[in-house]
């Protein structure tokens, strides 16, 4: 069983190489009478297209999504919908080199040891142009939420050493709308102006840097995710850690709450208030999550991106016959790839929380 | 599709709620011929079973593992094998407390707001209890995994604040002999000393803590792994943060490595020497793994486990109408649940590896 | 993937083999709430057992169910439900002589070229004692079902050339109670006298003989099924024709219907009268089931099973050496297997119906 | 789950509308390295293309296709192949009276009644054009097939009461020559004129009629088929039953096989032959399959369609408001299915084979 599909319910399978004909997604299992709202999924692209800024890569896709089938008069009608993007911009000259000689820390070699073919141009597969297709049938779990009024809002929280404050708490979509102010994508201006400066000074360099993710989703109901392996954090992890270039993934406390003595980090449950139906808990280092189950409070989680591993420094490396070899990036590639990740983070951890309302819907005669 | 199987070509089922009459799994997809060793399944499940030391919890079960198809004369016959793991200390009367009232960062609420019924006798299904299950099948795909040469070792990395030094470059079955000498299962013996203290001080104040566990794979040859979603990282991701209490995962360079720059981090490789067929590079950031798929370097992750939730201190809480409650920890449980889950670990990252070495066997034509 | 569960959201996964230790399934997916009655599992059970009378196998087992997981206090909790059979009646001594001879039209050979190791006893894997589980899971989808309004009804058709009347349109409870009171299960009385003595006096002749089954299934709602390739027959035919000795399957006019031209065949949509919400037609060749989807009419279906292949004659054959060997059929075996296997073909079609029930739970937002 | 994809390692998800952009599909699991034969797989979309000759419909579609990734100079990747096949001939002024009104027969009815909305142009997605799709993905199964050594030969064995003799045993290349050479494909051909004079017939009635398509494979090893549900047979049967039209499956000696004894059905094993490594029965009612799994004797199976449902002819029915109207086909339409059909049942069944033959890789150590 190949791994170009993910989800049970709300179920993706996504195609296409960087330099091929185009990219694209088939949505299965999309509940029908769905609007779908074509501008919207195009403006989710546009966050993630290439060229937006001076600290993204200046490679210019107009990401264009055309939709195949699925939609009819405005709606989804509950059979498959096919997004299409097709590239444009396929330099693949940039690539010529790339023939024979395997790039640090790309996924060149392994491809080759897995296939014994691959497409060298411009990563094929394992470029993360892949990722536009996730974008597109995640702006349309987006929407699907959205009518169940559930919200994901996903900001760079740190760019190299230098971290945003926690904003857990605030208003989603004033967070937002800072968040888009900025080209960096920070919720936070004094934090995002230092991130600016700093990976324009590395791009300078012919280098890159890391960076972190992270997300907040307001109004998820209790009972979301499906013990004892498809745990909502478990799915949400195994979504972001498929995302190109992560290497890390925490909810709640995470790596910092295994330092904690239970009596710290146990979040001690509300008296419910009048006829709330809303479970309330003080603290929150569960992250939204016990056992693997939506509680009700918000889901937070981060994400760890390494350094772009394209630098435009010479390196040592080894050609395909294992010999001593030298490469120095060219193309056009992006110095930090947090913010162009912001929208693909949030893509992913809609189309985990659409595929586990539906799962959650047949829990119960 | 209800989460309770794991793996796609080794594929687990596992059944059963703590206080029940038994806890057991299917294994769906072992391949004929394998030598089932009896002993050592059993020798795997004594490392997780409680009552092991004062650091552990007092409860006493021998998790005596029977057998009861797939298995004939002492090898596999590609039909499931079912292994099936009694109940014996089932003191439901400690549990009569939960009936009505939710412990505070435990899993009864949310059981409760996803099903509306609730097996509440020692956390039913959401008991750790159902990780022995795990354990069973794992060492299952360990036997098949060193048949293949693959070697898998975890032990505990840190308690609290307290951390071990890295260790990895050792030889395995050196390091897994130190870990067995020491009831916290790290295989340094100063931190191990440490680390036993300071958990058994936490005891004592009727506390608990939280710790990592690290793992380090050998032997594990290229092109394991399935972009663009079931990336070798991401099932193994996914694996662990099904595991009860984990709330963070990090492989190779991890968190850490978001704050580096690409000159930095690339990992760059090594003219092949003489017909080694191995490929090498001078660091390994990479963890093992590129694109998803791993490149025959030791693969190498750490797990982030939360305190037990359940302490021995009066904890404010709420019962199922809402109410104010309060509630106090009975029964015998974990100060510090990573000397036991040193085994578990291994074990999914044992049926995650099986997997992906049985897919990756229908790559190539 | 092996081939051992069967189902997408109500999914069952046996095990077991003839003359092993037990025999089982795991259900997961049961929704919860559910009352789950083990005198109408265990009832259902006694129809599929040997030893019932004198035109089936003499062998004895008591087919005792016992429920390991997923049941507290008589209802459903949405956790698998394990469900336990043991062997009592294994007199392997009986198949001793099979070790090396393959038993013509029997699944020897082909478990040997396949996995290259084989249970020997009793057909192992590939005995029919392993749709007992099937009966079990399925007595709990016929609950569920129960639940929703949907009945189903098997007899047997024809045993040989002898041919029931065509049945349809009567009262389900009816044709169930003509059904049990003659060991042939067939629901005309007549037919079943003839059949039972044509039984009788193969099963002298030491022969067997096949048969069919039909099924009738009411007050299934418009909707079920997935195209385009989980058609509701779709899935029914794969439950069919995974059952031992299963050969053919057909649905509404089945293969007659290929004789007839569209002009006869098209079944005629009736005018709705007053607030009926249900959609009827004067004919009914569709079987319920249009584009593969149900259509709220009875949905019908027919299944051919070839003669049970042991027979108490001489017969040529080969051993595992490709020796020409001599085997004659020792042990207590089923003269005609559609008797016993009613209960096993509506077990298979409250599986589809379950499944099929849930995954439409999920069609619309 | 929607239902929109099949197999399980040589994995197909179809999407698109009859009368929507395009249909096309991802084939997700092709091994690396085979040859992709773009002129092979377009010669089999023009045995299934409407217009071929006077007893199809006279619609025009060049059906052309595309391939949009997975293919790297000429071979496969092992990532997701996708192909596409616009729409062209879109007469959708044809279908502007089926808005309101349920044609007998067809699945307008059930689509509403499970989605609530319906794309009525042509059926959308319960249109057969869906199967293009199929015969494209099926080429590239058949190619991976012909490199294992495995033939699939499809022809039509009846239309109405109109029946061809048995040609199993003859040389597949040689009937293969004959079916081309008349347009009703079979492999008869005297048969084959009576058929087409019959058809013809038919259609001037503005009727249509049904008719049986039979299959042969050879070549086909010993061990494909996954027990317990996933028997060859049974996925032979899902995947025939879940083509447009199909009302029955049988294999082998098939539902005559249920009239017969078991002395007369067994097929008896034939001695080895010096070094030959094949298991071959005297006869061959087992159809090539036992418990199962294929036993490397000819693979024989038969499908039944159900006349086509849009007669020339009035109809009464009832519209969207179940009130009684009245319908008369227009369009283009083809008076029998069977004849396009061959290449559809040749492809499914070449999907089948693909997928099994890749489990099987896995089966043992």
């Amino acid at each position: 069983m190949a791994g170009n599909s993910f989800g049970q319910l709300f179920r993706i399978t996504t195609f296409g190489e960087s330099h091929g004909v185009a990219i694209g997604v088939i949505i299965d299992g999309c509940p029908a009478q769905l609007d779908i709202d074509m501008d919207f999924i195009q403006s989710e692209l546009d966050k993630r297209k290439p060229g937006q800024s001076k600290i993204t890569t200046q490679r210019k896709e107009s990401d264009t999504v055309q939709v195949l089938s699925g939609v009819f008069e405005g709606k989804s009608t509950g059979t498959p919908i096919a997004l299409l993007i097709p590239n444009e911009d396929q330099r693949s000259k940039d690539y010529g080199h790339n023939v024979d000689v395997y790039r640090p820390s790309h996924a060149d070699y392994v491809y080759d040891a897995k296939y014994g073919i691959r497409d060298h141009r411009g990563g094929g597969r394992s470029s993360a142009r892949e990722t536009a297709a996730r974008v597109a049938a995640g702006a349309i779990a987006k929407l699907f939420l959205k009518h169940q009024g559930i919200e994901i809002f996903a900001h760079v929280t740190s760019v190299g050493t230098i971290e945003a404050p926690n904003l857990e708490g605030n208003d989603l979509s004033a967070l937002l709308q800072i968040r888009e102010e900025n080209i960096v994508r920070c919720a936070d201006p004094a934090t995002a102006n230092e991130m600016i400066e700093f990976i324009d000074s590395v791009r300078k360099d012919g280098d890159t840097v890391g960076g972190k993710i992270g997300c907040i989703i307001k109004g998820c109901p209790a009972g979301l995710g499906e013990p004892v392996f498809d745990k909502l954090h478990a799915d949400l992890g195994k979504a972001m850690l498929s995302i190109n270039a992560v290497h890390g993934f925490e909810y709640g406390s995470g790596f910092a709450g295994s330092e904690l003595r239970g009596s710290q980090h146990n979040d001690i449950p509300q008296p419910k208030v009048a006829d709330s139906k809303v479970f309330k808990t003080t603290t929150n280092y569960a992250g939204g999550i016990l056992g693997g189950i939506s509680n009700g409070m918000d889901i937070t989680f981060k994400v760890a991106f390494k350094p772009v591993a394209t630098i435009m420094h010479n390196q040592q490396t080894i050609n395909a016959a294992g010999e001593a070899s030298e490469i120095k990036g060219k193309g056009r590639h992006d110095p930090c790839v947090v913010p162009r990740a912001v929208v693909i983070v949030e893509a992913m951890a809609a189309l985990v929380l659409a595929d586990q309302f539906l799962r959650n819907k047949v829990s119960i005669i």
